[in-house]
């Protein structure tokens, strides 16, 4: 019997709903499949947890998660409780940074059945691969100076060893699927940030004859995912490029409620985390009609990055299956309840 | 007899093919409307220009345009030719910065007749404000160390001063719309420039209790063009933010090539740019299909920025009248030729 030790954090607002939701459906993946089984430990650090303690987690909380297989997140954030930068960079960013998450995978795939907010979506299947440890996401800086002479710097940081990691996936996905490695750079408008990333993204480029290669400028590319998503494949990007794109990528798959995401370690010193790409949306909690797909297949992602890729397909193709005979919720046209749609899906995985 | 000193910059590609459009418009505007006059000078300023002189202007290049009431440009940088941040920087970006157009308008509305790629587009019109000299565009920085260890740092540079005078002119602009200002952050990813950022669009937004406002993260909000855009109206974003949900905007709208834009200067020292959104389109230099809308819309915001708001009303409904009938270039799914567009709305000018 597989044992897979997972750290659950439902965090904030529908975290806290979706994240029940994907653990029975995880439970019901393992009972169906056999030889594999879950151990969860549930964490409750969240906005509240800031609220009553004074930070986002306690300060043996890192080596606590360590312990884990994987992290399984729900959501974090909720700005009306603690500022975003506060809660972020306490919880989601440090987990991603101290665990050298450094690569972000996020499909953007559209789910039959599901109506895309494009008038001719074709079938795209896009994954972003985001550099997920560096770049824009940076914590120095500072500011200078008092009243309206006030400045505020920011330091972006680049490495050339996490720019040629996050393209080397990129290259090694295409392989496996289209081909193509679209790259977000901004190299017109960014003057060393992204001269740099276009350099390396060549040289990559150079040692993959086979793949087909082609640069973007963010603005444009953004564009693109609107006007042709069924060109692309694998798009890779810095940290904010690709937060952006994943999040274009999930309006046009129908709603950001569907999107999923991984966070992956790949050193093996740290557990990697699965998160979906949706915020805590706390203006629609406790209505119980928050879309736990996101989680779900955010738990599909866990399967396949914990070496259960047969299983991780099964459940998507049961995603799929229910999305396609209309059980959706609200955010995608639907009127269906979250529970409803858990329902459907642990439903035909057991037949 | 008002006469409008206008330097015209076509630049690269695409740019060369509309700006003759957009200027043989202007002139029948001014024979329409009688007491307006234009006096064009060209300027060769371009990656073509570098090729020869080695400079994407001369020495003097600023001075001279620094004599005219509005620059008026094409499209810049040609990547196949000089690498996008010699060209951008060494012109457009130059321009920008060295003319203090801090403020660049950019709206994204729906022409009649047009197909959004959206299923649903409803009936949107945003105003983006984009901060434009300063932020995420800044020449400061650099690299360091070899090989695989090499790093680039970016500063991003954001000014109290500069961001506050971009959300007063949002909010300005609000209160002769619909009323409502959307703020571009990424407080919760960008550590020290989106707090400051939004600490300042709260002071703003405090000044002004009449409008409504509210901040959305950068990657919640390119997909909230996609999902509600007629939610929205003014969105204030910095120079990079500003720079991609324009372009989302543009492809909401139905292609990039019809987006305008308007480079302000605000204290007087130096003229104005007006721009379309898009670039120079290599691919499709020499076919007769560019779109020339975005340059024709530009003059319009061009016309409105020089006092003309009646006469700028004049050919926007035109142009609308004109895409409603039909005439649009392949971009847009249509079968006309540039300059087909151009002859029918100054066809209809005249009438
Ligand atoms: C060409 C480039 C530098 C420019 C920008 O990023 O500002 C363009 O994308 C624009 O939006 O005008
Ligand atoms: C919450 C925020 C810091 C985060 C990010 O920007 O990475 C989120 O948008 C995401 O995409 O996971």
């Amino acid at each position: 019997m597989k044992t897979l030790n997972i750290a659950s954090i439902p965090g904030d607002g529908v975290g806290k709903e979706i994240m029940p939701e994907a653990i029975r459906v995880l439970e019901k993946v393992a009972q169906v499949h056999g030889g594999l089984q879950f151990k969860f430990e549930e964490f409750p650090y969240s906005c509240d947890y800031y609220l009553k303690h004074g930070a986002m987690m306690p300060e043996d909380g890192m080596d606590r998660l360590s312990q884990f297989d994987s992290v399984f997140l729900g959501a974090v954030g909720d700005a009306s409780k603690v500022p975003d930068h506060i809660s972020l960079w306490g919880l989601l960013l440090k987990i991603r940074q101290e665990f050298q998450q450094e690569i972000n995978i996020r499909p953007a795939k559209l789910l039959k059945g599901i109506n895309s907010k494009l008038a001719d979506p074709k079938d795209f299947d896009i994954v972003v691969v985001r550099e997920n440890s560096e770049g824009e996401y940076s914590s120095i800086g500072g500011r200078i100076f008092h009243d309206d002479n006030e400045i505020a710097i920011q330091n972006n940081v680049f490495s050339k060893r996490a720019t040629k990691q996050a393209m080397n996936i990129a290259f090694d996905l295409a392989s496996k699927r289209k081909g193509l490695v679209t790259s977000a750079t901004k190299s017109n408008g960014i003057f060393h940030a992204m001269p740099f990333w276009d350099e390396i993204f060549e040289e990559i480029s150079e040692k993959h004859p086979n793949i087909k290669s082609e640069s973007k400028h963010i603005d444009a590319l953004a564009a693109y995912f609107i006007t042709h998503p069924h060109e692309l494949d694998v798009v890779v990007g810095s940290n904010l490029f690709g937060d952006i794109l994943s999040d274009v990528g999930a309006a046009i798959m129908g709603s950001i409620g569907v999107a999923p995401s991984a966070n992956l370690n790949l050193n093996g010193k740290y557990p990697s985390m699965f998160e979906p790409v949706h915020g805590s949306a706390p203006d629609i909690v406790g209505k119980g009609i928050a879309n736990p797909i996101g989680q779900i297949w955010t738990a599909k992602m866990l399967l396949e990055f914990n070496g259960e890729a047969n299983i991780a397909e099964h459940l998507l193709k049961v995603i799929e299956a229910v999305t396609a005979d209309g059980y959706q919720t609200p955010d995608l046209g639907g009127k269906y309840k979250m529970t409803e749609v858990t329902d459907e899906i642990i439903k035909r995985l057991g037949q």
